[in-house]
């Protein structure tokens, strides 16, 4: 029987990070695609409890021979309710991504796309989140299929420790093709906010959230360093939030 | 110069939790509260990053003394604005909660209220989500008043490492007084979901998440464990996603 893979995203189902993403899992087993109906960058590990959830089969993939569900929660959502409710066995393998843009380092935590792959994890799938550094509608995936194929069949064939899954990350495209792939840590750093203030037609404020990356870690084993060096990053992460070395201080 | 805290929650600023936090946390400094104006649960750590936010003043806690804003956006987004808008200088304590349910062992990664302290964690700052076992809105939350407190001291006096948060549940209100504190791991099981499926007036089909929590863990050294055990548990958790063991092993 061949792998069944599970494809989801957060940048929703017509985006074209997910396209890229079925053409290159269609040569490795049975594809089903579970992905929201809109966009759901920076969702993080939401689910919707307060909602009900509604979707429906598309036909968005037929072209490729593959099924294809968009539903109306977030990516977490798709995870479960594609294996409680649509799929007929357990995926070997849960694929989310490609995300139009950048879930190195502490963006993980925010990260749609890596929530999806969390909840794989919980579920003890084996999972892969990507991303390529590039938040444009239109972003060039095509140089990382090589290594999007390679991740993948690597963890098909040798499987991942329970409750882990990959955050895997690759530079934007440029005239220098990517040098390889890195195994790395998720580095030091945060999003430097800014709230830029406007006023409505109605003379109420509001105000839209930017920010600016800054990288505090200087170390050479980072998934920073491996994207600023034109490596693609594969930082295992894991759904055990505990900080063990910080509770043997506290048991003292 | 009273150390300044910073209270949130994810159930919203009219919430029964986060006026109890109030009660607790004037005794301890200043307080200002910075929350969603409508309840966020089960959000993660979702940020507002296509859309607006929008706040205003709110003097539900004039009578405490206490400053406090409303918020458009979700727990994490609350952190963003008050540290880099609203308040004049770097709080010395964010505390998140009290929250109306569980947000133990895997819940952590589907939790507002824990998403606003580890975001808090990504900025440095000293950070707590309170968490009670008891989904009702009517919650009782004065069995946990001395253990709060006494959290909220050790912490504003010791500091925490960076990038960490203590994840703090208790047991529902019972018979039994709470028996004390444990410092504890974050305990192996998952939500097994079910979907609830019904037809809504148009003929369309709806699903209602719903589901059971599953422990496999076990260790008498988890939060789970505590919390069945009528202790209150304090799991530190880390922005540090990495899996490091395994990151060992796939560095050889």
């Amino acid at each position: 029987m061949k792998p069944l893979i599970l494809i989801t995203n957060d940048d929703g189902i017509t985006s074209k990070g997910i396209s890229f993403l079925v053409d290159v899992m269609k040569n490795l087993g049975e594809v089903v695609v579970v992905a929201p109906d809109s966009p759901q960058s920076g969702m993080g590990h939401a689910i919707t409890i307060h909602d009900p959830l509604k979707y429906h089969e598309s036909d968005l993939f037929v072209k490729d021979g593959v099924k294809a569900y968009q539903c109306s929660g977030t990516p977490a959502d798709c995870v479960k309710l594609a294996k409680n409710h649509l799929l007929g066995r357990m995926p070997d393998l849960v694929v989310s991504g490609v995300n139009h843009g950048s879930n190195s380092s502490v963006s993980v935590l925010y990260s749609g796309t890596m929530s999806a792959a969390l909840e794989a994890a919980i579920e003890g799938l084996p999972a892969i989140g990507y991303s390529v550094c590039d938040y444009g509608y239109d972003a060039e995936f095509n140089h990382t299929r090589d290594f999007v194929e390679e991740i993948a069949k690597k963890v098909l064939e040798k499987g991942m420790p329970k409750g882990t899954a990959l955050n895997v990350n690759f530079p934007k495209v440029s005239d220098e093709p990517i040098k390889g792939l890195k195994y790395c840590r998720q580095a030091d750093g945060k999003w430097q906010e800014e709230f830029d203030e406007r006023t409505d037609p109605s003379g109420r404020k509001y105000l839209w959230l930017t920010g600016k990356y800054v990288l505090f870690d200087k170390g050479e084993d980072t998934d920073e360093w491996a994207l600023n060096n034109n490596y693609g990053s594969i930082v295992p992460v894991k759904i055990d939030l505990t900080n063990h070395e910080y509770l043997q201080d506290l048991l003292k």
